[in-house]
């Protein structure tokens, strides 16, 4: 009886959640390794404090300082609370065994315990970056409650699945600012991301001061560079969060940027412009001459002591070869060489280009084409391609990271971001499961990519958030995390959270719509722009009547509109639970109410396009829309009356919702499939399952 | 006939608007002294520049670079367009005749003439002051329309009414970060205020470094406060923008702070600690002793370099006396000197202290009580009892400032503070209209005061915009510009270009409402918080049933809402327009819809009010805001049926409208007023002017 009662209590004290099957009250993204609730909470009030105990280094101490800044902000809480004390006193005691490395690196400890009962809380890990995650997950945990901000009781027991979760951003492109940078960062460090790849050098410009050639930024910049101590400042923000910096310069192509400034160093002869267009073009390094090697070594030998990580990415990307074959000089190198071809040329120049990487101390990293049979061992493979050309470099003996599938800019929706596992994929699934062990732990993980010919300060933050945080979660998270459902529950909140550090991806919604409407009212527009999606893919590119360029303001709809439309989505569940039976009278009621918004929307719309030059664009889509609403309601109208629609009606609004589902002004309806889905019910039935 | 066609041409090109009849389309704020709009417009694209010609110093071409920085931020031009170019290719050119001061002084010249035609403008100014002006000018005036971004063809000849208009920050109370001032100095000079006045110490914090009295900050401040690095930073910051920096050091009273590190300063008997409540506190310097005048030398004389401005701000406001009256040293001193009263005492301390002042090269501020016979004649009165004092205070040849009527913390809605005028009130006008011309001259113009109690970094930039800006209008405007309901338009549209800046007066309300309610869906917390608005003038401060201190959080919901309901407003239009008979078929439509959605809003509200402890104090407010919905719509119900309602109904519903007008929570319902016009219409009437 006695032991009944215990077995009792202590089922009631911690239910265990295990990883499949995360707790809905927990807002935790990235999920970690292991959960486990108990009942009660720690309340959390002006008077919570935390205690330093163990190693103390400077950089822990900035996080927890940092940290209680956060939770400040978060609770709107004076800036005399929260304070550092005593352990002995403390609300939440902390405690690394020892501090991270000065200059971070792949693969340190990120693990750590959080246990939280209801009169106090312990953080215990062995390093310092163990710390700055479990303080992440804590912050994550404060709730509003009926009593007031708390922590629920909890113990998390949690450490990375991989070693390497990043977040490329390409400020070529377009220049994004220190402080942008900034931002993201913090988001970064919010959702446990540990490496920062800045896309520096691309055909559209050269973002870095070298003192030893300054034409690189002075004549490939436009005057929109960092200069090397704006860099070593933004190294440092990102080392206090525990993100490592990986430059990237990209070589022998992608690097009309250089050339503009130093035009020997190019295949072809000059002048050279910064290019202004996007996609491939055929400026690229002269691998023949010497004068590029002995160039390359001195600006390496420069931006190595400049970026103390050890991690140097020369790109190596999408050189299409048509210099060398123009120049006869390098066409007699090849053929004196042996090189048949340019895959050849291109792999003599990454042999020479790793020797120098390698001497000034760094290990290089390269995408999918640098992978040749006389690539160095040490090399890594960063793959656009997929996982299987990942687990062909890991079989070969590569160390490896993902980024198929985690391309920000082609504006999938979260839920496409997070089906892709480093690990597994149809395609490469027969590779992957042939990988040893020893294989497998050379896949280091994955980095999100924000290309950026379509992102600029204002827009950018939306394009990373909060989808990133589902690729974190990905990276981080135990493989079994794949719960939708959970995720888009979790990501909604993070969001929200996110917004605390300045990000402003829900911020500059409101703003960049009246830009559109001009003076007037915008809430016609924000009906459609709530229900739009940017196309998707390379889509944007390929259908564009003018070809953007860098030049080209991105203030359109296209541009504010989120990638993923939330109302979208939730309308989809809702007219799922319609037609499966499973809606109540509120949701039928909402979804009219929709419906309904929709149809009477471009009436009001109209009259604002035409006085604002940004809205004529979308005054079809806003019809289309208009044609979804008034088709949707009539569909509902035939599956509650349960009369079968006649056929000509079927015909001719499937006929419509084709129309609506083409791209209009690079924008797409995400709500068409779900209308789509209400027609196709109402003919194919004869009465609503919950027609009263 | 050829003169008349003339005519006629020139009328249509140039339609003088004069002051008092401002165009709707143009949403300038401040109005201009003079508009003279013409036919066409000049477009604004990428291709737009700048030519700078006459003077030519280092602070106007930041401002054109400034201006520029702001002009693609708005339209989301690229980084690479919009340059600084030849005169004589310049879209915009821009002349000043000289630079304005290095330090800025009173009364420079700030006047300047935009003309604007459909191929070109020109900005003409004396000072570079001018210049900063008339670009704000410029940014206000470009417009969304049918063919692309413009600027109308215009004529503005503008200068200011008053040579002092300002916005003070009190910090002490809530310590404000460099950051956020920064981003309200923009503000202040995208409407052309030209004085921040930074209240510097108080009782609650001491919030600058001292070299030579360092406990001053280290033990007055909780480690809040500027460095003079900082200080400095931020005055160029302003000086750039054509804004004085003027710091209060407020004594003798308001300095408990001072003491904490200083108490042998006080007439009291130590120790002293920072103080955290609201409030008159008894702590004053003791002005009979030599060394506190010694003290008050030495600092002065440091901080007088650190702030370059010529005047300096002494405070001199709420001294109770009574540690004075307890110090029987102090009362043998006033027996001794003949000194009869406390404020004989105080004016023996400001005579005393403006004799410091004075040696420093600086001219002296105090509040209205600094007022007395022998204060020197070049002081300067900042009157918080009204225009009556302050016509005084001219009167006996004094330089005045209006602060009453413009203290931002007391809640007004814009529409009052926009009724005061420093040369004219009721209860002034006998002194305002027997001022000689000369005296006039004395009235310097006015701040706005944003005292800190319940502000943080979080809420303070929407308690001073967007109405800060309609003071701004009063300040620099001609007196006759007074058109509430123009003012009122051009408010909204200035408020959303600020956010332009950064200022996070819109961006912070949805974050602040989701704190409050937690994880949940905070639609219906919205609804609720869009008429509520925080009790009035010292009222939340009279009726808190526990204090607030400066260790309080602001995070409840009277924190979060407007200080104007702008949907209670343009309720209330509705209403009137409803009444009189003049509202369209929409209009009445607009006002069921809202009061539906605020009858059923208690439903949804009531949930969430069950989770989150920060709703629970406002569940009252929000049954009656159910409740006025519903009686607002049995109104419409009677008056658009047309039967009488019975006096049953209409004393039980005035008594719930009685009842929804108390302050709930420390907020308001401001829609209760137009509820009870319905309420006494219906039963005035017998059938609604509208009734079909």
């Amino acid at each position: 009886m006695r032991l009944s009662l215990l077995v009792l209590l202590m089922s009631l004290l911690f239910a265990s959640l295990g990883v499949a099957e995360p707790s809905a009250q927990l807002n935790l993204m990235p999920m970690p390794a292991t959960v486990r609730t108990g009942s009660g909470q720690l309340l959390i009030d002006s008077s919570f404090s935390v205690g330093i105990s163990g190693s103390s280094d400077g950089r822990l101490h900035r996080s927890v300082e940092r940290f209680l800044a956060d939770l400040r902000r978060q609770l709107a809480m004076p800036p005399q609370s929260m304070k550092v004390v005593d352990t002995s006193q403390a609300v939440l005691a902390v405690h690394a065994d020892r501090a991270s490395k000065e200059v971070q690196e792949l693969g340190e400890d990120e693990s750590y315990t959080l246990e939280v009962s209801s009169s106090q809380a312990q953080l215990n890990a062995r390093t310092t970056l163990g710390v700055m995650r479990g303080l992440q997950t804590f912050l994550l945990l404060v709730q509003t409650t009926p009593t007031g901000f708390a922590v629920p009781s909890v113990v998390i027991r949690d450490k990375p699945r991989f070693p390497w979760r990043g977040l490329m951003i390409d400020v070529s492109r377009h220049f994004i600012p220190i402080e942008v940078l900034k931002r993201n960062l913090d988001g970064m460090a919010a959702v446990k991301l540990n490496v920062f790849h800045w896309h520096l050098s691309d055909d559209q410009g050269f973002r870095v001061e070298s003192k030893k050639f300054p034409k690189l930024q002075e004549m490939g910049s436009d005057g929109l560079f960092y200069t090397q101590e704006e860099v070593h400042d933004l190294i440092t923000y990102a080392a206090d969060r525990g993100i490592r910096v990986v430059p990237e310069f990209d070589v022998p192509g992608h690097s009309t940027a250089w050339f503009v400034g130093y035009p020997e160093l190019a295949s072809g002869p000059g002048p050279y412009q910064i290019e202004r267009r996007w996609g491939v073009f055929n400026p690229a390094m002269d691998p023949t001459q010497e004068r590029t090697y002995k160039f390359l070594d001195e600006f390496i030998s420069e931006i190595a002591k400049l970026f103390p990580d050890r991690y140097f990415h020369i790109g190596g990307d999408e050189v299409n070869g048509k210099q060398w074959e123009a120049n006869p000089k390098i066409q007699e190198f090849m053929n004196a060489h042996g090189l048949k071809t340019n895959q050849d040329l291109q792999t003599y120049f990454n042999t020479r280009i790793h020797r120098i990487v390698s001497k000034h101390g760094k290990i290089m990293i390269g995408w999918d084409e640098v992978l040749s049979p006389d690539l160095p061992k040490d090399t890594v493979v960063q793959s656009w391609r997929g996982q299987a050309s990942l687990a062909q470099a890991a079989k070969q003996g590569y160390h490896g990271l993902l980024s198929a599938g985690y391309y920000l800019d082609l504006m999938w929706p979260a839920s496409q971001h997070y089906a892709v596992d480093p690990m597994s994929d149809a395609a490469a699934s027969l590779a992957a499961a042939s990988l040893t062990e020893d294989e497998k732990q050379r896949i280091l993980g994955g980095e999100a990519c924000m290309w950026s010919e379509y992102v600029s300060p204002d827009s950018i933050d939306s394009r990373i958030w909060p989808r990133m945080a589902a690729v974190a979660e990905r990276l981080w998270s135990p493989q079994n995390v794949t719960d939708v459902k959970s995720m888009h529950e979790r990501l909604d909140q993070t969001g929200h959270a996110l917004e605390w550090l300045g990000l402003t991806h829900n911020a500059s919604y409101a703003p960049m719509l009246r830009r559109i409407a001009g003076g007037d009212d915008s809430s016609a527009l924000r009906v459609l722009a709530d229900v739009a999606e940017p196309v998707k893919d390379y889509t944007r590119e390929e259908i564009a009547t003018v070809p953007a360029t860098s030049l080209t303001p991105l203030n359109r709809l296209v541009d504010a509109v989120r990638p993923e439309s939330a109302t979208a989505r939730h309308f989809g569940e809702m007219v799922d639970a319609l037609l499966s039976g499973r809606a109540d009278n509120s949701t039928r009621e909402r979804t009219r109410t929709l419906l309904t918004r929709w149809r009477d929307n471009q009436a009001k719309l109209q009259p604002l396009a035409e006085r604002a030059f940004l809205l004529k664009e979308v005054v079809l889509l806003s019809q289309n829309l208009s044609e979804l609403g008034a088709t949707g309601l009539e569909a509902l109208d035939y599956l509650d009356r349960g009369t079968p629609t006649p056929d000509s009606w079927k015909v001719e609004r499937l006929a419509v919702i084709d129309q609506a589902e083409k791209p209009q002004a690079q924008l797409l309806l995400t709500i068409t499939s779900s209308v789509r889905k209400l027609v196709q019910a109402s003919a194919g039935r004869t009465a609503s399952p919950q027609a009263k």
